[in-house]
């Protein structure tokens, strides 16, 4: 069977999870790795091909991009114009349907495929809220996240200005209502007062009950631990008390990897365009055949 | 909107709520309700069709298959050759996959789809088994049903001669594994012995402990009430202790309606051909427009 080569684009906490799940699967092949500054090889990537442009990799049937939200539409924009599919996990959840938009006529213009905002939420939970939308006349359907890191709220608070380094972690407070305690550990000579109001002022944190927690070494805070409970109260027909619950706790990134390797097997199977995953099989995400999953699945 | 014209096949437990879950629905018109004894209309049923034979009413654009699942086949190979979508909830795990390969052809053939074994489990139950194994590279997922009432294990036992009525309850013995109490109400004159041999060497009950409960009026012990806690304990890429959970208390004859109806929409998306649950995207389930579904799921 030919494997898909992959490359993986960006190497931070995604990337170097990615590489692993590559690793675990059987019909994927390592195209590479793209990284800014291609002469920073670590041990664990010494047999694979370091790269500072996508360009400088062959035969790349798939990119995945693991690298900041807010550069995922230009790099998809660009390697699909190259021909080759990409995902990501891009998790700005108002900007999602925008960005299918956009995205999906390069697409479709390229024969390619492209798969977004896939990861766990936005992804999977959106998956298991369809699933209960589609088990249900009328719902309601609460989605608590946490206690865990939210590796993209830290992301955006890196981003501000005066921050050296940040964790953002994220508490549920009820019914959907979330918290978040960012640590926040300052450049020299930066204001506090400053860099909490750009903070708080982000459109990642506007919209929550936000504490901003200064610390000294935000690495002793780390954790990679996150989880979800999405509660759903419907009506089947007209019958009421129909109840049901998903939960998870897992490694964050260890699982967006594992999504974003996923849907990239996925991305084969599709016809050329943008997708989110409610708009995919599940089927399509399982390596191997067809035959195999229906008998052991369903 | 141009709404479905649907059919509903049978008018027992299932039929009744699929007829409630139809008329939830803004994008589906009930066609008319097919019954053996057509002069028996409830007073439900006083404003709609009731006929004998699928081909007294007109315009049906799906039927929605709510009779046993033995006669499941028969009635969809009839059906899809007039040029009708067909939906069921086939409930015999190990024999889907030879209905999908007998079914697909014909409807290839006549230009239709049909959907199967599609319920809540097989079915919705299928659909985060699917999500699981997507979100892992290795799993161990078990899926414990009940305490509830399973339907075809009912309607299985109120099949054996010398059953009047009967009433199967499963009960969960941890780790995937169940046992059964089947409560049966004899024909005047059945031979206990004879009928508890029969049963339990029936298909659908010899791979379960299965308890027979002897009872005078079986209807006393009646309920809809059942559930599923389904676990998984996984490795995404190379990192362990990823731990998931899907449970919920339903009622199962509304639940399963309900998803036949949600299905029988997704059949109007699909290219012809016979698909299990697994097989189709979420967001085809739902009434509505993508971006809708799009902007408040994912």
């Amino acid at each position: 069977m030919k494997k898909h080569n992959a490359a993986i684009i960006g190497y931070g906490n995604i990337g170097k999870y990615t590489l692993e799940a590559l690793l675990a699967s059987t019909d994927f092949e390592v195209a590479g790795i793209v990284r800014r500054d291609a002469s920073n090889v670590p041990d664990e990537l010494k047999n694979f091909k370091v790269v500072d442009h996508i360009s400088k990799l062959e035969n790349v049937d798939v990119a995945i991009l693991c690298s900041p939200t807010r550069s995922v539409e230009t790099q998809a924009q660009a390697i699909l114009a190259m021909g080759i599919n990409t995902v990501d996990s891009f998790d700005i959840h108002g900007e999602i349907w925008d960005l299918k938009q956009r995205l999906s006529p390069i697409a479709v213009a390229n024969n390619v495929v492209s798969i977004i905002a896939a990861g766990w939420d936005p992804g999977t939970d959106s998956v298991v809220r369809a699933l209960m939308e589609a088990m249900t006349s009328k719902s309601s359907i609460h989605t608590n996240f946490g206690p865990g890191k939210s590796m993209g709220h830290s992301v955006a608070a890196k981003a501000v200005k005066g921050v050296k380094d940040a964790l953002s972690m994220t508490l549920p407070a009820g019914e959907s209502k979330h918290r978040r305690e960012v640590y926040i550990q300052l450049e020299d000579g930066a204001d506090p007062a400053i860099v909490e109001h750009l903070l708080k002022t982000d459109d990642y944190f506007a919209h929550d009950d936000t504490q901003v927690i200064f610390v000294d070494d935000v690495s002793k805070h780390e954790t990679a631990d996150h989880g979800v409970n999405l509660v759903c109260k419907g009506i089947s027909g007209q019958t009421p008390n129909q109840n049901m619950e998903f939960s998870m706790c897992i490694n964050n990134p260890a699982l967006t990897a594992q999504v974003l390797v996923s849907v990239a097997r996925a991305s084969f199977k599709q016809s050329p365009g943008c997708y989110t995953m409610i708009e995919l099989p599940m089927i399509d995400l399982l390596e191997g055949e067809k035959e195999y999953w229906i008998k052991k699945l369903v």
